[in-house]
């Protein structure tokens, strides 16, 4: 079901891009190129765990029932496999310090408590938006908090336990733009597997044409592609939303996607 | 780009059908009912909080561009807001005891350290797995550890901090069934409100035809869709994906879904 390929990668060199995105103005995060080419590969045996967990992935879904073709890039690294340390200094369940160990049967490093041997585990965090659409715009916020205070980003935020999906979309739309919105279809998922986060960003529309800044929000504002702030915003997932929205409305073809971005000048940092 | 709405939808007579699937057998978890009705709602601000949580709501998205009739099933509940208690007893940074309160412009109970007053935040947990196809057959894993010991399962597991949806799905499928898959496309989102869960399952398909139980599974099986065990099934989660995909491959069209399946059964447990 996958025709065509994105791979979204950051590096050492930011501005350097493989194939320039039309839409895609210089981001000190992002890199990115499109292909149309690649047999699907994810072979979890075939790849040492250092490179299996640090490739560049991205796999775009198209709406299409007769599309039968598909194909997922990959590009390996030679980053370590151990970078990510589990950063739970105490336990949640007795307070005892913890150590930090690979448990017996395991391959990654937990932090496991001292007294009651309870293991923590440290898992992704999902991070739900909307990308809401009115007269052919787009509703973005300016930040009012860190990080990317006064940067505009899509309005998002972390999921809660006892909400859907598509109900913390809405309600962090609501939180930040003060819009009263009606989720139309999930439009895309973005993995970033070098900060534990994984965004769904679902299209919606406004129910009325208000919205007013909320209270983590400097202003809000409906943008025309040709408008867009690309050079002042939040985030690299709002970039690539953006870009992929774009992409679709233009070619007259919403699509629903799913892809990873790599970070690895984050990495670089954090290995130091 | 929503056509059709499945309803999913658990409660206290477990075996009541709104509208009988031809592929759900009687499950102790599972009342399902499709529909083709009904205007998108999702809206946060005309909805207390106490309903927004525990609504039932599934979209499913049609790989169809053509399609531009959208839709969103919704159904009230009137179980309490707060149900979620934080199950954080010590601070994971300095290991001093917590207590429970709403802090300061917040709507939900957290954990706050009596020390350090750090606030501490529960998310929803990703669960990624494979439906693995392979001569018109899907495989699955009898599970040989808790919870559901000796039912039946994809492979899936939950996705770890450094890898992406789709790389974690892989690497599940490796680690309890020994399979070497090839994934495809995103196949489902199953959102589980109640228990902070988030299932992402992709399409895959075997690189070779090996497969065998790993220290997980009792044992793995191909099963065509007539002989798949509907009432040894673990979780809910495989029910619907399996439902979805059969009905999907007998009517001659895969399309990505979207759902939320809501537990009030596993609720009403939880309050008492």
């Amino acid at each position: 079901m996958i025709r065509s390929i994105h791979t979204i990668k950051t590096g050492a060199s930011p501005f350097h891009r493989l194939k320039p995105h039309p839409f895609s103005l210089p981001h000190p995060f992002i890199q990115s190129h499109t292909s149309h080419l690649g047999p699907p590969l994810l072979n979890p045996k075939s790849l040492s765990r250092s490179r299996r967990y640090f490739r560049a992935l991205q796999m775009s879904t198209h709406l299409s029932p007769s599309n039968s073709d598909s194909g997922v890039s990959s590009s390996s690294s030679s980053l370590p496999s151990m970078v990510h340390k589990p950063n739970i200094g105490f336990c949640q369940s007795c307070g005892g310090p913890t150590k930090h160990v690979i448990p017996e049967g395991e391959e990654r490093m937990r932090a496991v408590c001292t007294v009651c041997e309870k293991v923590h585990y440290e898992n992704p965090k999902m991070v739900v938006g909307c990308l809401v659409e009115h007269n052919s715009k787009v509703l973005l916020c300016k930040r009012k908090i860190q990080p990317s205070y006064g940067l505009w980003t899509l309005p998002a935020g972390f999921m809660e336990v006892g909400e859907s999906a598509a109900e913390g979309a809405a309600r962090e739309t609501f939180e930040e733009a003060c819009a009263d919105v009606e989720v139309i279809s999930p439009f895309a998922q973005l993995d970033i597997p070098l900060i534990g986060q994984s965004y769904i960003i679902f299209r919606a529309k406004l129910k009325n044409p208000h919205f007013a800044p909320g209270p983590e929000s400097l202003e809000c504002a409906l943008f025309g592609f040709d408008e867009i702030p690309f050079d002042s915003l939040a985030f690299s997932s709002v970039l690539v939303t953006l870009q992929m929205y774009i992409e679709d409305v233009r070619a007259g073809k919403l699509r629903s996607h799913y892809c990873t971005i790599t970070k690895k000048k984050f990495l670089e940092k954090q290995i130091r």
